[in-house]
């Protein structure tokens, strides 16, 4: 029976300017290590869900990328990070925003899915209830990286936030660091039984406040999974995915217009959404085993690997 | 020019054996008050966008509902809040979750919308927020009451918890007053420029814990609207609402299968939440002054006022 998984590690600005060859084979080590450990949950009858969770855990245990461990610091200087996850043989989903010493969101993610009998956490209650199912915590010194944390310093005391995706931020200046681009990680997968799924975890914004929660922990705009129609995890400006609520929009049109996966996933990333000036992209794959890449910015960090032997990594726009 | 007003105040087990002349008598006072206030807004030309910020402002204002000054208690006795609004004239939104001592959230949702830069704040980083633009702050006390009180010390004890809508708890036991209903709020409007805009308020369920997060607050779940199809306002079991992504699933069903607002309402409500098991109800309005109450439950507290002089107040089913 076939099965794929496709990852991302965040869409934006990536361009071989911005790259070199070291960091070139770091990020693509990255990916490929992700990759196999969600495919060989896959080969081994495992289910979409169980592969979703390998694979992005994978991404938030690699400081490369910003989830996890490599989240970056907000305002208060401290690591908040969001994730969600949803099964698209049931429509159960999990959600956690803003929680800190969490090692692996997604894995509390799928935790609030199964066992709260909640959908949507977030906070110090997340992290009391992740504490109360016995998850592992971190540190504050787990989540430190140097260039997080210098690119932090860098633009903390202005009002600043700089996305995950690209260089600049949302008053319009631009940053000291546009070499610096980091991103929300995400996987979705079919699984032999065909039943699908998708996840995403991100550390947000580089100097975010105010509590601010984007669009990857939101079931429908960057988390959606629906065995009739796609699972979806997306990367972006959060706050145009929110509005444009992404993820289900790609359902809906495969659903109520017939498109197929990858016509749905242009007409909502590459019309609505660069109509509206959003910038980003997403993963998707169907329960027949269809994948897609979409993007409107000039990279995203990818990866794909499926029963027939097929394995892409790659960074930059077609 | 035509112009279109409609509210809820929760849907549930409302039926005529939990109410009384007298609270039947204080629920109609309070929908119309609030109805009279947001058609005033429509009458002198003002914005759906106005209407809705003041009709669900007269509902937070009043103890009768479960949202701003009647909230109800969360675990550790304290009332947190969720709120969101969107303006379909250009898909602006903004939302808030889990925030304190804010008298008018969905007065705090429209300031994120339009100041923050963002979509979505939550928690203490919201009220901060607040504090910067000045908005009107209010102590516990303010938010105490003595019946949410009683309600909440009779299952504080307990890892119950009780929806705003029905009398039971999502463990399944039967909680000890079920004659306690309360709700959401929220409104929808169509103004004379035929823009429409939704919004929602609430204060959650009795004994929440670890940060739970509803749809009320989340764009394309419990409130969406756009001037193509739907303003809606959701009330309910949140966690289903947020898995089926209702406000949004209505939006595309008269987008891309061309059904109207009540049908769209109806295959939502009537049939896929029905099929999920998931209890509840909405408000919907179209920038054709088309107007839906919708729901599975027994009843809902809603009313509706146009400009054709056409106004209602209701709690039960038809």
């Amino acid at each position: 029976m076939p099965f794929t998984l496709v990852i991302h590690g965040g869409a934006g600005n990536i361009t071989p300017a911005i790259m070199d060859s070291e960091l070139e084979r770091q990020y693509t080590q990255g990916l490929k290590d992700a990759l196999d450990k969600g495919y060989d949950v896959l080969k081994g009858s495992g289910t979409a869900l169980d592969a979703v969770v390998a694979a992005i855990s994978v991404l938030e245990d690699n400081p490369l990328f910003n989830a996890g461990r490599g989240s970056v610091f907000t305002k208060k200087g401290i690591n908040e990070m969001d994730a969600a996850i949803m099964d698209g043989s049931n429509l159960a989903a999990g959600a956690v925003a803003g929680v800190r010493h969490i090692k692996n969101p997604i894995a509390l993610a799928r935790e609030i899915m199964e066992h709260s009998g909640h959908v949507f956490l977030s906070g110090s209650g997340a992290a009391e209830f992740a504490l109360n199912r016995g998850m592992e915590m971190t540190p504050d010194e787990y989540f430190f990286n140097q260039s997080r944390y210098d690119q932090w310093v860098e633009i903390r005391d202005t009002n600043f936030t700089q996305l995950d995706h690209k260089g600049d931020n949302l008053k319009g200046a631009v940053l000291p660091n546009p070499g610096h681009k980091f991103g929300t990680v995400g996987a979705v997968a079919c699984d032999m039984m065909g039943n699908i799924a998708g996840g995403t975890s991100t550390g947000g914004m580089t100097n975010k406040r105010f509590g601010r929660i984007g669009d990857s922990p939101v079931i429908g705009s960057g988390t959606y999974a629906n065995n009739a129609t796609c699972a979806i995890s997306c990367t972006g400006h959060g706050e145009y995915f929110l509005r444009a609520v992404v993820a289900h929009d790609i359902s809906c049109l495969m659903e109520y217009r017939g498109l197929s996966l990858s016509d749905a996933c242009n007409v909502v990333i590459k019309d609505k959404l660069v109509k509206m000036g959003g910038e980003g992209g997403l993963i998707a794959v169907d329960a027949n085993n269809n994948f897609d890449f979409c993007f409107n910015s000039a990279g995203m960090y990818r990866g794909m690997r499926n029963s027939e032997g097929k394995e892409l990594v790659a960074f930059y726009g077609a």
